[in-house]
Parts: structure tokens; sequence; C-alpha cells
């Protein structure tokens, strides 16, 4: 278990361990949306990735770094749901047990494709709390590894080859790339990316207003909670960590606020003009840069898009 | 104009040609419906090629090829939607005037589209003739060139360059590529992009059972109306052309039907394990292959995405 923030090498080593088990996923480019923000975009469409998120990186990264004997027990976790099918999906990979704890009101297709993979599901109730409670129990009763969905060193290494790939995969040099945080761990994968494969690129975050402990955790320097939780982000709903947080303080320029109307508004321009399934959670970044012209016009912006997991029988639009 | 089917050198050209205008649009794989069909799928996701479909191939390549005195004129079509939209981008593109007959019943989505690029609109009832005549009208009226959407060679051979790249893309031989068949420019051009750049490599098309006319005139060796037009995939409403039947009749290997109930499973399929925004049209190819198993069976299959024009508040699921 890595027990420091991943260096360069460690990010490096990462992407080839997992190469052979995802996507490298297209950078998507839009007249309409350079025309739209005033900014040349680059799209890193990590919806295209292998469980339609940036997540299945992460969950690949911890697991096949386990050893056999681990691996033996199994992993656990809990997951509003992308998060939760990356764990499935690397479990299955090397041939391990996954143990997922689920939000009882988790959307029906993430749930449906945990399943696909095999994993055994234990509902609870949507609370971080109650998710930590359940996920420990079954840890002691089958000393299988926790693999948290974020606060874990192996996830961030993982999450950071989204942004070393889009880095490597445009021309020009990228003045910024924007990610969505919930807990940050792409957040904080991506500004490492930036520090050690981009220098010179600001990191941004895009944040829902209904979700927003990130921002106040970046402006008083310690982690916050947010003053209420309720956003159709549904991927973006947790808090940061010890691991992750202290990366974001010191490598992200800054977060930004963006409403679920602003959040919708992103996401059904993203399926009408692009072509692309975006879930909520991933066309955040695109509502940042939209919202804020003053920050991102005429600069080269890269947009994480971080995943595509939505019911089509529940569309906000 | 072109007065005979297009050679390798006109393909190549044309490719280079329009390469400044087009996306190299991504190659995709999907363990799931490599599994789901029992064959190497290789998805040319035409529908994320400017304006959301492959057709701004042909449009492009016919209308950089007018000399400056017929650009002066402009250029006029008649189109159910993507083809509008193509002319009208690739008519902006070089600053000619673009006049589009349009049936009544267009989706909404590409009539905004094809106004978004600044094209005039004339609507007429949606019958191969009525379009015909309305278009045969502003033609005399404003000596515009008339770009038909699949019987000219240009146009042809602008289709063809999506194929040649899905070739080049790919690191292994196809056996088969499988793309939609409507009037032909699409099939025709995919059917000549194998012959050329990979000898070996069948070209099957799938084509809507309520818009069977290609398997009609494939059968009896002269084109032929559909017995009834009444499908889902509004794209393959027409029917072949002598420019595009030729060819399809010398180098197509077969035409199989899909009925509309399979098209909008493979579309919905599409969305929500590609997490990409398929029109029923673009389904086609896929519907195709998940029917025929006995054809496609352990065999890697180029499978032509044609595009992902829809209105998001009518799908049909």
């Amino acid at each position: 278990m890595m027990t420091t923030a991943p260096n360069r090498e460690n990010i490096l080593q990462a992407h080839e361990l997992i190469a052979p088990y995802i996507h490298r996923t297209p950078v998507l480019t839009s007249v309409f949306f350079d025309q739209l923000s005033g900014s040349n975009i680059f799209f890193k469409a990590e919806n295209l990735q292998k469980i339609g998120a940036f997540k299945a990186r992460g969950g690949l990264n911890a697991i096949l770094q386990l050893t056999e004997e681990e691996r033996k027990n199994g992993v656990a976790t809990h997951s509003s749901g992308n998060h939760a099918q990356a764990v499935a999906y690397a479990a299955a990979m090397v041939g391990a047990r996954a143990y997922v704890v689920m939000p009882d009101n988790s959307p029906e297709v993430k749930v449906k494709a945990v399943e696909g993979y095999g994993a055994s599901i234990t509902f609870c109730k949507n609370t971080p709390e109650e998710r930590e409670a359940t996920v420990q129990k079954i840890v002691s009763e089958t000393g299988a590894t926790f693999i948290h969905p974020f606060n874990n060193y192996e996830v961030i290494t993982g999450q950071a080859t989204a942004s070393k790939e889009l880095i490597e995969d445009v021309d020009i040099h990228l003045d910024m790339i924007i990610a969505p945080v919930g807990g940050g761990g792409l957040l904080s994968g991506t500004a490492l990316s930036a520090n050690y494969f981009s220098p010179g690129t600001q990191v941004y975050a895009g944040e829902p207003e209904g979700a927003a402990d990130a921002i106040l955790s970046f402006r008083s320097g310690k982690i916050e909670k947010a003053p209420y939780v309720k956003t159709v982000a549904d991927g973006l709903l947790t808090y940061l960590g010890d691991k992750t947080f202290p990366i974001i303080k010191e490598y992200v320029t800054d977060i930004l606020l963006v409403s679920d109307e602003e959040i919708i508004s992103a996401m059904r321009f993203l399926w009408e003009r692009m072509k692309i399934v975006v879930e909520p959670s991933g066309a955040v970044s695109l509502a940042a840069v939209l919202k804020n012209r003053a920050i991102f016009e005429g600069k080269n912006v890269g947009v994480v898009i971080s995943g595509g997991n939505v019911d089509l029988g529940k569309l906000p639009f």
C-alpha cells in the first residue's frame, strides 16, 4: 500500500499496469462548444471508458497491485455507483471476489452493471457514515481488502492516468484542465498529472452548488462537509479525504460552483451536439467552463467528462 | 464532375482534401458487444463526425471541388436531414449559399442544425418525387449546383473515406465491414474502400424491413422501390441510384434486413453500453450483426455507426 502521494514514476508505472484493461479514450473537439465558450476545449471522454467512467482506472490500479494472498480474500468497497462498477470489473479481471456496498437509492443502471460483473451487493442508507459502517462489517467478516473510492493513493494514481493521456494526446499546451470534484480522487490525480507532465497547466474543479464541501474546505484550509447535499450530480455527493485534500490544496487553482440547472443544460448540450451520453456529474466541468468565461476565454482547456452512467428512463431533461 | 466510379486515387485525394474539415472519428470497441455478438466488433463512430454523421464527408468533397464561379451561385440539395446539414456545413466552410429542401416531417433537431449553418430551407412533402421537383425549381431559379445526397460520384468518394480510416485504424485484418443502406452512398463508398484498401474484406449492408428496396434491387439486378416505406430509421427511406447501385451490385456480399424492434434495441444498447448517442439509422448495422450470428461469429467485423442526430424529446424507447 502506498503511504505517500504518488510521484511521477508511480503514475507512469500505474499507466503501464492498467493499460491492457482500459480504453485510451478519445479526446473530442467541437467547434460548437469552442464558439459557445470562447475557448478551445479538448474533451477527455472518460464516459467512453470501461464501465462508463474514469473510475475503472483507480479500481484497476488498486486491485492489480494486490498480492495473490490478498486477492483470495476478495475486495470490498462502498460507492454510489461508478466506483462500485470499477471494483467489480477490476476484481473480475483478476478473478477476485468483490463485495460492494451501495446506497439503496442507487440508479438502477449502476446496480445492474455491478451485478453483471458478478459482485455481491449489500444495500444500505445513503449516508457516508452508514456506508462506511456496512463495509467495515464486511471487511471484518471476510478479510477482504477495502478499496476506498477516493481516499486511497493507488486509486488516486490510477485516476491520474486520464489526464496523463489527455496531455499526451493534445498537440498544444493546455492552459488549464478542469475536472469535477466529489471525494477528490479524480481531481487530485488530475492535479498531479498536470504538475508532472504539463508544468504550467492550471487545474480547476467544477462542483455542484448542492454538494459544496470542496470549495468550503479549499477556502478554510480544512476538510468541511457541505451545508446541505442535494444535487442531480449523484457521483459528487461525498466530501474530501485526508489523502485527496492536501494534494488539492497544493495543486488546484480554484473550485467553481455550478447549479443543477447549469449541469443539466451542459449535459443536454453534450448529448445533442457531441453525440455522447454523459451523466450529470460528467457535465459539471463543462458547466463550470460555460459559466466562467472570464477565466477560460481564449485559453486551451482540457475538460474531463468523468462518466456516462445514467438511467435512460430517468433523464433530467 | 466525376463521370465514373471513384478509383483508389480519387479516394486518397478526397481524404486529403476534406481532412482539415472533418474529425478522424474514433474506432470504439466493447467487450460487452463482442460477447453479445460472438464476434470482434470495431465500431466506426461516425455519429461523432462533424454535423453528427458521415454525410459531412460527401458534402465536403463535392463542394470543395466546385469552381469559384460555381460557389458564387451556391449549392442546393434535398435531404431528410443529415445530408442537408452536411451541405449546409460544407457550404459555410467555403462561404457559399446553401438551398436545402427538407421534408415537412423532418426531425426538429435536424432542421435547427441546418438553420444554424445559415442555409435557406424550403419544406415539401416527404416523397422522393416531391423533393426532387422542389429542388429542381430552386436550381433553375438560382443557378445553384445540385448536390445529390448519394447518387453523385464526389459524394460517394467522400463517404468512402470513413471506411478508409476504419481500415487504417484497426490493427488486424477485418473479415467484414457492415454499413447501413438507404440511397447507397455510404454503402458504395464502403465497398470501394474495402476493395482498394483491404482486399478480401467482405462488405455487408443492414437495411430496415420497412424500407426494403436495396435487397429487392440486389436480388433482381435492377433498381426497385420498396413495397412499403415505414421505419424508425428515417435516414434510410430512399431507394438506390444509378451510380450507387452498380457499385453495390459488384462489391457487396449481401444485404441483411432488420425490424424496427431490432433497430431500436440495438440503438438503446449503444446508448447504454457504449455511451454514445446513435440515431435509429445508425444502429441498423449493429442490429444486423446481432441478428446474424451465423455470418459474423468469430469474425473481425467493422460496424459503421452512421449518425447520431436524434430528437432527445422523441426517443423511441
